[in-house]
């Protein structure tokens, strides 16, 4: 069964203390068996006119779609995008089954 | 040392034979061992909201951002470039050291 994907891009609105918001994801993810996987960034790298203003990525990996699913309508979840929206300029988000073509020799394979 | 993702977010031309596209790029990855892993997936749940018109992510992981450097311009990346511009509408791309919060229990541990 192929991993699900939750992918979060966003800009933070200027006066926003981020990392009040990171430990609030953190803590949330980590009361949350049900969340795989959790690896977030800020760009360093990219042109503006390529990061089109977004400047921090989110991606957490769930077992199945049903996971997600479950994870997205539950209360710890529901409470924290209420705080996180209050704190972003504007996000795009997308949601999708993983499709693994290459992993590194230390990683899960799912082939 | 972190890793270090290249994220890349797109909307296809709608003419463009998506399947191609995708194979040229699973080609371009199997051929450069300097490119750790590779996930990519087409959103399926998030509403057109918020998905604001991106339909495919693409998620590349190196062993350091010297790595990346070297992949961003290596000849083979430099050539699926300009064939991957040509298909798309548009696209965000993020480039940033991964902070891992939670991996699973079958993954690479960074700490």
């Amino acid at each position: 069964m192929a991993e699900f994907k939750h992918l979060v891009l966003v800009k933070f609105k200027e006066e926003v203390a981020i990392e009040g918001v990171l430990k609030g994801m953190e803590k949330l993810v980590s009361e949350m068996d049900i969340v795989k996987s959790f690896v977030w960034g800020q760009d360093i790298e990219s042109h503006e006119m390529l990061r089109q203003g977004f400047t921090h990525a989110f991606l957490m990996t769930f077992g199945s779609k049903d996971d997600f699913t479950a994870f997205a309508s539950h209360p710890n979840h529901v409470e924290f995008s209420s705080t996180f929206s209050a704190a972003i300029e504007k996000a795009v988000l997308l949601d999708f089954p993983a499709v693994t073509v290459k992993t590194s020799s230390d990683d899960h394979k799912d082939h």
